[in-house]
């Protein structure tokens, strides 16, 4: 697994933060962290913690919006011809936490042109799936979370949506609930990373039975392919 | 929503403390659990929880065994003739958490003489999605956590695979790959309670489109229904 969006260099303060907080997650889990163990990740005092974040929570929603923040950039510009390759592939985005090199070259390949050299896929996916489901679990508690969380769910679910509308604007798809296809998406891949970080898990199985998933709802011979 | 197996009287010491386990999670949430906590929410000493747990990991794997524990039993008594049926209803059972009444009457109606009076549907159902998602997040880092989870998560995949299974046999259901359907319901009920617990969510519909799933993926006739 790379650093995904950590694999740069931090250019300010606050994205040294950032990264040190990437690797203090990873390193001490969601309960190991504190502001103090962030510090020394990144070579600097508390009170410069301070003087940016009121604290581990602010931090940390910070430290999510860091992650998914150009998630939504990155999914615009990857679009083919197929919408079925597309909602894959972007479930498999949503799905992979920091890029793995062999889904990151499948997307490579299956959408040559549509990746600019400036822009590495993994930039874009920093999804680390254990501390993303230890940060995600505050959310029970704590509704600053929650609400990020939504607001979060809620970008994957309109990125899906019209990957879905446009399938079907083009005859490509039946007349479905768009929304409510693409928030079961949603839910597929937050399942596939829950599962994945806290039990034994087949992910690539989960990203073809959802294919199936998609194949079947949305063409119109879906049940006739098989 | 009610208290699940927990709305009964306890009726040894061990299931006092798994009682007294369910309240305080509900109260203080994983972070604020403590043996105190539990042993003062069962009116018990410290050194009585420590006679029977060696530690609060311990009791917590104890926990999540005692409330999914007759989720298999559960499951077994409740088959209607039609198998979309049961794949929906045991979805809902999987991610109802304590059982609200809604879903209890929906189900006791769906096959009413399949649950024997003295075993009330939701005290098979003790999944508070809350608790279950702060738990289950230990697994990121716990090797034990891991192993119940992936064992729960087979538990409910061989019972979803079982229904597709019998589905199939009866010529109802088209030949499919019965684990990997099965493992995708698992992953959309850990979906939806991830969701659910962590975010704003609308479990109704997850649950109506899981529906649709099912439909189409499994019915021949699945694409031409709508």
């Amino acid at each position: 697994m790379s650093d995904g969006p950590f694999a740069a260099e931090p250019t300010d303060t606050r994205e040294k933060i950032m990264h040190a907080t990437f690797r203090a997650l990873r390193e001490y889990g969601y309960a190991g962290l504190s502001i103090q163990r962030i510090a020394d990740e990144a070579g600097l005092s508390k009170s410069s913690c301070y003087h940016f974040y009121d604290g581990k929570d602010d931090l940390l929603l910070s430290f999510m919006e860091f992650m998914f923040g150009q998630f939504g950039t990155g999914f615009d510009i990857r679009f083919s011809d197929d919408p079925v390759e597309d909602l894959r592939l972007h479930v498999q985005l949503m799905v992979a936490g920091p890029m793995d090199e062999d889904i990151a070259s499948e997307i490579l390949e299956a959408v040559p042109g549509e990746v600019p050299p400036d822009a590495p896929i993994r930039e874009n996916n920093a999804l680390e799936r254990g501390p993303l489901v230890e940060v995600r679990a505050q959310g029970v508690n704590e509704p600053a979370f929650r609400e990020r969380f939504t607001e979060m769910d809620g970008m994957f679910r309109d990125t899906f949506a019209g990957i879905i509308e446009r399938g079907i604007d083009e005859g490509v798809f039946r007349e479905v609930d768009a929304i409510q296809v693409a928030d079961m998406l949603v839910t597929i891949g937050m399942g596939t990373i829950f599962r994945g970080a806290t039990a034994t898990f087949d992910r690539d199985a989960a990203i073809a039975e959802a294919e199936s998933y998609i194949q079947h709802r949305l063409l119109p011979d879906g049940a006739i392919q098989e």
